[in-house]
């Protein structure tokens, strides 16, 4: 045995690219395209680390490059003692996914249901930090909110159907994982999502350059969600016109932050430590 | 003529690829990756807007989509008088650059010559802010850190060796033109740096996740140097000796905060209005 508790011996090696128990992670890129029901790859030692620690995700395998295996004990360790490790070469792996998969590590990750906004907000502490988020369709920006939202202990993200998938493969990877670790749910539409949090007692910001005052001025009591828009467009007015607005004081001059760079100033102004 | 003064009647078609007035367009981005020796891409109307206003680069000429013409109007009114406008067909623009351009918006920058850091630092205000950037590797950081430097009104960015260069084709366009907009001088190395900012009476910080106090708690008077250093690695233990050390406060069991997103808060943090 290893250090960790992982034996590296119980790998089970795959020698062609069309062997069936791989099948999931062929042709990556074009299913990341079609998408996974429900299913997910997530990719490198730092981000399988977070997946392992996550109750909310099952986990169905792991694929590994042949000469990352012996560095993944102590990470493996982490994983359900049930789950099939696949070892390959460089040239199986890169068969396998179209491309050449450079870290060498992948699991394939799957939702065991999608969470309820509605129990989600029930089950918060009464001081909690929410992210509301309208129509974020970039998954650099969406990986990039997460990674704030864990570095700023948000302790859940509501997301409205014209956001992309926070669990598209490249969204979990610049997230560094946090995709996999903050709480997320779905919500069917933003006038319903005002309510419901209203009705769970959260106090509701919408950030915007046109906010009538600084988040700096904001302090953070209670229940408090921020609502964070689409780059360009920003957040629906009628959206707007239902709660608080506020900016992120800077420049008169010059075009407003990116969606990601603004999540991080605002939510580190609303971070408490615990 | 047209709002704005720019007559696109004087536009020059441009009707095969290997025409030799567009030759430093060809084959964009396989030119990207072997540099263009003080010559740049601009791409897109904002950018070309800051890029036409900017007095520290010559333009040499634009190159437009032909259905993109007439909206350009009042962007191209704001460039040289003498600068020749050439404008293309899909198929054409497309063979030019190598790829399918999207937005069909472009122009090539040069700069006029090196700025001297000396003579910036000399020539800022009392009470300037400047960002000092050590292995800043990555393109897209470079062009977030610039667009922070912009929204939080640096007056100007060093870049060690180590650094990619600001003026990459990429980094402009995640810059949304604040590497075009935002004076930067390249220095020789991290300890001349250190010499030079304090002979020019800069206070000197260090941001790490490290540091010994919180960015939040700096009272910026007078003259204020912000390090940055390359994601994972951090700033070299030697430099960081060197100065005061400031950290963003978060939460302890995650992963630091990507270096842009990093730049964000702690740019906000020491900005103060004009």
């Amino acid at each position: 045995m290893t250090q960790g508790g992982y034996d590296p011996a119980i790998a089970i090696r795959i020698e062609t690219p069309d062997d069936p128990r791989i099948a999931a992670y062929h042709a990556i890129r074009e299913r990341d395209l079609v998408g996974r029901e429900g299913r997910f790859i997530a990719e490198g030692k730092v981000v399988l680390n977070v997946l392992f620690s996550a109750r909310r995700f099952a986990v169905e395998s792991a694929l590994i490059l042949e000469q990352r295996l012996p560095g993944m004990a102590e990470t493996l360790a982490l994983a359900p003692a049930a789950m099939p490790v696949y070892v390959a070469s460089q040239a199986v792996m890169d068969a396998i996914a179209g491309f050449h998969i450079h870290r060498g590590v992948l699991a394939l990750g799957r939702c065991r249901a999608e969470d309820d906004p509605e129990e989600m907000l029930a089950g918060l502490p009464a001081d909690a930090l929410v992210v509301a988020l309208v129509g974020i369709s970039n998954h650099d920006n969406m990986g990039a909110i997460f990674r704030n939202a864990a570095a700023f202990e948000a302790d859940a993200v509501l997301i409205d159907p014209s956001c992309c998938d926070p669990l598209y493969r490249k969204a979990i990877r610049v997230s560094v994982g946090a995709a996999l670790k903050v709480p997320f749910a779905r919500i069917a539409d933003e006038a319903a999502l005002v309510d419901m949090l209203a009705r769970h007692g959260f106090r509701q910001f919408a950030l915007s350059p046109s906010g009538s005052r600084a988040v700096d001025t904001v302090n953070r009591d209670g229940r408090t969600a921020l609502y964070l828009g689409t780059e360009g467009a920003g957040l629906p007015p009628a959206l707007m016109a239902r709660m608080e607005t506020v900016r992120i004081a800077m420049s008169q001059d010059f075009d407003s932050l990116n969606v990601a760079a603004a999540s991080a100033v605002a939510l580190h102004r609303l971070w408490r430590e615990r």
